[in-house]
C-alpha cells in the first residue's frame, strides 16, 4: 500500500536543484488563492519587478514561464525566430546542443560555433562565423555552462552579435543571481533561467526578460508562434499591466515560493549575493586543492556556483557518490555528457552556498576517499577551507 | 518596499484552482530532495500507479506534464499530430476553440465539430463530419467543458472515432476524480488532465495518459515533436522504467503534493470521489434552484463538480463576485467567451467539494442577492439543500 512520502532531508551540491531555504518552503506550503484574485495579480506584479532587480534590467517583459528551465529555452527560441531564420548558436557543454535542437525543431537553421567542454564561448569564433554568414538574424549562448562549469564573456558575445545586426539569446539558467550578470548593460536581448539554481527555490518555473528589441520581433513576427502555451503575445495579455486575459493558471504555490526567494535576494543585496558566491568558491576550491583534487576550468573563467573538479584515478565515482548520499545525504553531481565518469560537479548555488555545506563536504568526500586512496592528502582540507573564509 | 506574501485564505468555488487540503499543502512545503536521488525516484513510480488509478488505465505512459493544463493539451497535439493531419475537433466551449490554435500551429488542418455553449458534443455531427472526412486522422473533444459546464458521451464518441480508424484527444481536465471516467474502458486514446481541479492539487502540472495505439503513433512519427520539451519521446526516457535519461529538472516540490493528493483520491476511493462530488451538487442544485436561480445545462448533461447559473436581470454579476470575496473570502467563476457577463461558474471540486462549502456560498449568495433583488426567495435555501444532503 501506498503511504505519505518524507523524503530524507538532504544537502544539495549538486548542479541543481540546490538547497530549498525554510522561508521558501514555508511560502510554498501557504492557501492556494485563485489566479484572478486581486491579491495574488497584486503579487504577480512584485514578481515581476523583483525578478528585473534580479536580471538587472528595466525590460517590462519580465516573468517567469510557468514551466522548468528547458521550457524557458523553448519560449526565447520559438518566439524570437521564424523558420528560414539562421541562428549562429554557440557549444561549449550540453545546453548548446540543447539550442541546436531547439532551433531545427523550429525550422530554423543553426549555424554551430563549437568550443571544448570545460572553455568559454569563444568571441573570435563568433565573430569569424558572424563575417561568414552575413543573413544570420541571431546569436544564442550559455553565460553560465551548468554542465561544465565555465563562463563565457557574454557582455562581449552580445557586442559582437550587435555590431552584426543579430539579436541575443542568452541562457543564464546557472548565473542568475550567482554571478555577475546585468542584462540592460549587456545588452542581452531574449534571456531565460531558471529558480532552482542560485535562486533558492523550488524548481519549475522560467524566468525570462526580453529586451525592447526582443518584444518588436515577437510583436512582428511574419508566422505564429508554433507553441500555444509558450506564444509571449498571449503570455504578456496575463501578465501585462492593462486588463488580465485568461491564458492559462498559473502555478499559484510555485509563484509564492518563488516571491519568497526574490525577495531574500533583494533583501541581501544582488552584489552581496554575488560576493557570497565567490568567497564560498574560494573557500571550496582551497580545501578540494589541498585533497589534491583539480579543477577542469581555468581559473578565469570558472563559475563560483559550479566547481567540476576531476576524479582521481581508480575511483569508481558513482559509488562515491551513493556513498556520500547513504552515508551523509550529501548530494553531488555527476559529469554529464562527454564528461561523464570524468568529473564531480560540486554546486554552491543560492543557500546552499553556506560555511557549514563547505564543511560537511570536504569533510565527507577526505572521508570516504582517504579510503580508497592512500595519496588523498588528509587533515589539509578544512583547515585550508577555514582560512579562506576568515580571508 | 517589498515584503513577504501572506494570502488572505479564501474559500475557493470557481472553476478552479479548488481549495487544497492542508495536506497536500505539508507535502507541498517538505524540503526539496535531488531530482535523479533513489528516493524521488521511487515516488515518480508511486505517482505513475496512482495517475493509473485514478484514469482507471492500465497505460504504461501515464505521466505528469511538468507544466499547467494547457501543456497537456499542447503535449497530446503536438506528439499525436503531424503537420498536414486533419483532426476533427468538437467545440462546444472555450476549449474546443484553444484545441483548434494547437491542431493549426503545428501545421494541422481542423474540421471543426460545433455546437452551441453549455450542450454536450453531438455524436451523430461527429459521425457525419467522419463520413465526409475519411482521411480524418484524429477526433478531439472536451470531456467536462470548464467554460459552461457541460459534460459530453466520451464513451460513445470514442467508439464512433475508432469505427472511423481515428485515434482520439480527449481533454479531462475538470472531470478527473470529480465524475465517472474509465480511459482504458471508453478506449480514450491520447488523455490530459490539470492537478488543480478535482484532484485538488495546486496548479502547475497536467497528467497525461497514452494508450498503446497512441505510443506507437508517437514511436513511428515521419516528423520530429516540434516541441523539445514536450516531445514525449524524450520525456518517456526520463519517466521511462529503465535507466532514466536527463530531460528536465522535474518540479520536485509540485510532485510531492501531487503525490498526496492521489493518495488522498485513492484513500476515498475513486467511485466515492465520484458520488461524493454527486451529492454535493444535488444539495448546492437544491439550494440555488430554491432562490430561485437557473441551471443553463440540462440536467443530464450537468456536470456536478461545476455549476453555471444563469445572473438574474438587474444584477451586476462582478460587483456581487467582488462582494463575495471581499465580505466572505468566498470566490465563485465568472462566465467565460461567450457565457461572459451571463453566468456565475460555481465549483465543487476536489476537497472543494464539502457540505461547509455548500452552506457558505448558499447563504452569502443568498445575502447579498435579497438586498439587491427583491424577489430573490430567502430563508429557503439552506433547508433545502440540508434536505438534500441528509438524503
Amino acid at each position: 500500500m501506498t503511504s505519505s512520502f518524507n523524503p530524507t532531508p538532504r544537502t544539495l551540491m549538486g548542479p541543481g536543484p540546490s538547497d530549498v531555504h525554510p522561508r521558501v518552503l514555508s511560502a510554498l506550503g501557504l492557501p492556494t488563492i485563485g489566479h484572478l484574485d486581486p491579491e495574488f495579480v497584486s503579487m504577480m506584479d512584485e514578481v515581476k519587478s523583483l525578478l528585473q532587480y534580479a536580471f538587472q534590467t528595466k525590460n517590462e517583459l519580465t516573468i517567469p514561464v510557468s514551466a522548468p528551465g528547458s521550457a524557458g529555452m523553448e519560449t526565447c527560441f520559438v518566439n524570437m525566430i521564424e523558420p528560414g531564420d539562421k541562428v549562429v548558436v554557440c557549444q561549449n557543454g550540453v545546453f548548446g546542443g540543447r539550442m541546436k535542437e531547439n532551433v531545427e525543431r523550429l525550422g530554423g537553421i543553426a549555424i554551430m560555433v563549437e568550443d571544448e567542454w570545460g572553455k568559454p564561448v569563444d568571441p573570435q569564433k563568433v565573430e569569424d562565423t558572424l563575417k561568414a554568414n552575413t543573413d544570420a538574424r541571431a546569436v544564442a549562448f550559455v553565460h553560465a555552462e551548468t554542465s561544465t562549469g565555465a563562463a563565457s564573456d557574454i557582455k562581449n558575445l552580445c557586442e559582437i552579435a550587435h555590431k552584426h545586426d543579430c539579436v541575443t539569446i542568452v541562457d543564464t539558467v546557472t548565473s542568475l543571481a550567482g554571478s555577475e550578470l546585468r542584462v540592460d548593460d549587456w545588452g542581452a536581448d531574449a534571456v531565460y533561467s531558471g529558480t532552482q539554481k542560485c535562486l533558492s527555490c523550488t524548481p519549475g518555473l522560467s524566468p525570462v526578460t526580453m529586451s525592447e528589441r526582443a518584444v518588436e520581433i515577437i510583436k512582428n513576427r511574419k508566422t505564429r508562434v508554433q507553441s500555444w502555451f509558450l506564444d509571449l503575445n498571449l503570455v504578456m495579455g496575463y501578465w501585462g499591466s492593462g486588463k488580465r486575459t485568461y491564458h492559462h493558471t498559473a502555478p499559484i504555490n510555485a509563484l509564492y515560493a518563488l516571491h519568497e526567494s526574490l525577495l531574500m535576494l533583494q533583501q541581501e543585496g544582488l552584489e552581496n549575493a554575488w560576493q557570497r558566491h565567490m568567497n564560498n568558491h574560494l573557500a571550496l576550491r582551497a580545501g578540494l586543492e589541498a585533497m589534491g583534487l583539480e579543477f577542469i576550468v581555468e581559473e578565469k573563467f570558472r563559475l563560483p556556483q559550479l566547481n567540476s573538479v576531476t576524479i582521481p584515478q581508480g575511483v569508481d565515482e558513482a559509488q562515491v557518490r551513493t556513498r556520500l548520499l547513504k552515508e551523509f545525504n550529501l548530494e553531488i553531481g555527476a559529469g554529464l555528457g562527454t564528461l561523464a565518469g570524468k568529473v564531480w560537479r560540486i554546486g554552491l548555488m543560492g543557500y546552499s552556498s553556506r560555511a557549514e555545506n563547505i564543511m560537511l563536504c570536504l569533510s565527507a568526500l577526505e572521508a570516504i576517499l582517504s579510503e580508497i586512496r592512500a595519496d588523498i592528502n588528509t587533515g589539509v582540507a578544512i583547515a585550508a577551507a577555514q582560512k579562506q573564509l576568515g580571508a
